[in-house]
């Protein structure tokens, strides 16, 4: 099969064998794969990565022939738990300590013409969200993380630092759930110590220091972000301050999918461009410009 | 009246006037003054400070005459709340926007004969807590801090990052609040991701990257710390394990007192050495050796 494969900092578009379905797997045919940030961190060196990325995605299951889930069309989670360890007996599967992970670690990703999963990630799409829109659960799942880790709610004054691609997902979200939002690039003007929350999505280093700057004392900060390297700031303001700060990573989909399924939030204005898979390596260096929104790839 | 003064990194004992009493304000003639790392941070250059430190205090109310406080022994917060501001008004006076902090910020503080401070922010010492002990009430309020802020309790694993003075509050009040604590220095060695709860208390930036390694993905780390200068660490296991951070520093001084009238923290082994106020400096430079306990100054 054709999949768009990464290694030692290169991209290539290769043939390679189609993948085996182990037991308690699905072997699903990909219908689009959207390029994520973190591909391109991938790229640049995170996680010595090695192999095929993708882990936002839509498909139909193919096989094995005797599933229940042949021929539904499905969107999946993306961490593949050991059932076994100190976490997943927590039902904390997401942190399993021996977890692969779809298209970042040690699991081939969904940027190929198929994938496997085990059924259990599998989530099936409903009719009333099309093909374009269900590449977005993944990052809407991500975005609705937030819910369930911080309280939000009516008068909650909230900022979002990085205006892309998952930054515009967690404005929406965050304003279903009652929250006055303020999105924020790295030019717009606020008070300082402002707002109740400031969820960091800038991708960059420097946006936790800003978040210091812009939460009130004994506010939160939701942290996003994640690259290759390290970040350095004058953490006193945050102790002086008793600021909390939340690691953020994936999230549930049956809240995106329900999100998505009820319009309560618009993704369709953030898909900038389709490209083959035979043109995946086009694909991640357009996806790389400044600005870009959400890029995705079909078989 | 004799006092400890800093200024361009430097200490002295001088002669200066007595403070003036302003309305709402109580004179207080100082029994006994702790030295606390943040006084060597002062003269190491944090907050640009100038002027008399200490905020670790117990004295006798000596004014004004009409004072129902008059004759009373007494502690003090240490935080000068404005009561109008967003903060105040939240009931947070401890994070007040124009607050002053004694002997820290822009108060003089209680390494001298005599210090201020406003009547509502008086406790009055129990007669079964020493003077000896009564130093130690703002340091374990800032441990009690804690408390407050994130769950503790039977079965929470906690560790505790450095063993020195707030360390060893820490490790107490974690104690007798039921949780099964480690004290860790440097060298003591752990296994990673093993704990529920982190107190980086360690007073270096090297502290956070050793936090968010012992800490359990999902679990919580309590950040004490507050140095001169910038932290550099890798911020991606933080967001990826879903880590939370809470900044923590004063607390309120109840439950300090009352852990130390029911005797249930023991605080008289943390005391190492007295010091009449006219050999501050010299009491200041003992403080600053490595693993030194509480240094108190007399009048």
């Amino acid at each position: 099969m054709k999949a768009l494969t990464i290694g030692s900092r290169r991209a290539a578009v290769k043939d390679v064998p189609l993948p085996n379905v182990a037991e308690g797997f699905a072997l699903i045919r990909m219908i689009a794969s959207g390029i994520c940030s973190t591909d391109l961190q991938l790229l640049a060196g995170y996680y010595n990565f090695k192999g095929i990325p993708g882990h936002e995605f839509v498909g139909i299951v193919e096989g094995p022939p005797s599933s229940k889930w042949k021929g539904k069309r499905v969107v999946g989670e993306i961490n593949l738990a050991c059932r076994q360890c100190a976490m997943c007996r927590k039902g904390l599967g997401r942190h399993c300590f021996n977890r692969t992970v779809l298209g970042i670690v040690n699991h081939p990703g969904s940027h190929a013409e198929f994938l496997t999963l085990p059924e259990e990630n599998l989530r099936e799409v409903p009719a009333e969200i099309s093909d374009q829109e269900a590449v977005f659960v993944e990052p809407l799942a991500a975005a609705c993380e937030i819910l369930e880790q911080v309280p939000v709610g009516l008068g909650t004054k909230a900022a979002v630092l990085g205006p892309g691609k998952l930054g515009r997902l967690i404005v929406q979200v965050l304003k279903d759930a009652g929250a006055e939002v303020a999105t924020l690039g790295r030019k717009d003007r606020a008070d300082p110590q402002a707002f109740d929350l400031v969820v960091e999505a800038t991708g960059v280093p420097e946006g936790i220091t800003r978040a210091i700057e812009l939460v009130r004392p004994r506010g939160t900060i939701v942290w996003k972000s994640t690259f290759h390297g390290p970040v350095k700031f004058d953490s006193a303001p945050l102790v002086v301050n008793e600021i909390t700060v939340v690691g953020s990573r994936c999230g549930r989909f049956e809240r995106a999918l329900d999100l998505l399924r009820r319009r309560r939030v618009e993704v369709a204005s953030l898909l900038a461009k389709e490209f083959p898979l035979a043109e995946g390596v086009k694909a991640l260096k357009t996806a790389a410009k400044p600005g870009m929104l959400k890029v995705v790839l079909r078989p």
